[in-house]
């Protein structure tokens, strides 16, 4: 039995699904609304993700946290159809793909959308007030503190500036490296990919138009749409939100 | 042919080290001078590993970067002596020490070794302007943008707080799992012990007593006992600056 707790429109939710679907591996959706409802702060979802952020998968009662952790334990426990590249020099930079999808992507994309998107949502739902207590209910001590220091200090252009900088270095890395294989680890389509390519749908999503220029970035251009026209990719993005 | 490009006394080095020990893989020594050389600001060097820091580890060519990546790595290319559990889901485990090891324990050893040894060990060799010109030449825009910021406000004492916090959480998830298994991934030495143990090392040398009062954590002693009475700790401990 194989349970996915995640939210429709969470980018890294999307990673999981994405794996899910091109393995064709049958789970069940337990749906988590981390915008309105909390539920992710709930202390029984605490208990499976001490972090309480999605998403988390539960198969046969184990528990395994993080989005990239989870594609690699997919792809580790149901070795069928493989994401991962059979060489182990191209498995590495596969691993370095996943690093910098977290860590320079996602760290990224949230400062840039935090003035255009985060706030005007958020906002919308809750006074300043509501949010600095939803805030001080995060069980990260890392994200509660960098997140209550945006609420109450905003995110500066300068550091705008900075992360979209960041986000252009990737975008030129991966522009660089389908200069010389087809996708982002080599030969074949792997978890490298997966882990990007949600990002790039943030991107359009965000009116981030540099990013997404592909008459400056062709190869990423037809990588995109490679990557959209998967049936994987569609099925990730049909998932929507159960709530409404 | 290996090459391990290294600096004797860095940890993210001592990683490696000790994960060629433990398989028995000889490989060639490239001594790389992070203190008073800078020889991993060289053009060359940042060449082979963009970021500007060590270790690097060159197979056949083929350049690798990141200690977790790189111990990773080394596990899927000599496989004959694995340091990964074979149970998938212990994998993903010892992925999350990976990850918990740079993410949490780097980062956080870092802010709180940063007025203590950091600031007098530099302020020995250099002027503050000479500082400010070697963090200027920092390849990554994310570690230049956050030392030059430590050496213009320095780390406040809120902040060194916060991260010996941090730190002490990690300690207590490492004494809980041990009271569970003898290693961090289960019931073998593994990759996630490789990465967690030697910041141990680092904890004492700083003089981080709450860390490591093996009273308070006595599962944590004893795993520390064991690792460092393995042949490969005591190897990768050995080598020493060759520069003096």
């Amino acid at each position: 039995m194989l349970t996915l707790y995640h939210f429709w429109s969470s980018t890294c939710s999307r990673k999981v699904r994405i794996t899910l679907a091109e393995k064709g591996i049958e789970w069940e959706s337990h749906h988590i609304d981390i915008v309105t409802k909390l539920e992710n702060l709930e202390p029984d979802y605490v208990k499976l993700n001490p972090n309480g952020v999605v998403p988390t998968l539960v198969h046969d009662g184990n528990v395994i946290i993080e989005s990239n952790i989870i594609i690699e334990y997919l792809d580790d426990t149901f070795p069928e159809i493989g994401l991962k590249p059979e060489d182990t020099y191209q498995r590495a930079l596969m691993r370095l793909w996943l690093d910098t999808a977290e860590l320079q992507v996602h760290k990224n994309v949230n400062v840039v959308s935090y003035n255009k998107r985060h706030v005007p949502r958020m906002n919308k739902l809750f006074s300043k007030e509501e949010q600095r207590k939803i805030l001080v209910r995060s069980p990260s001590a890392d994200k509660r503190a960098s997140m209550l220091r945006r609420l109450e200090r905003g995110v500066s252009e300068e550091e705008e500036n900075f992360a979209n900088q960041r986000l252009g270095e990737v975008m030129d890395k991966i522009e660089n490296k389908l200069g010389e294989s087809d996708w982002l680890a080599g030969d074949s389509f792997s978890l490298a990919d997966i882990a990007i390519a949600p990002f790039i749908e943030r991107f359009e999503a965000n009116g981030m138009e540099t990013l997404v220029d592909w008459d400056k970035r062709p190869k990423s251009g037809e990588w995109w749409e490679r990557i959209q026209s998967r049936e994987s990719y569609q099925t990730a993005y049909a998932f929507q939100n159960p709530n409404v």
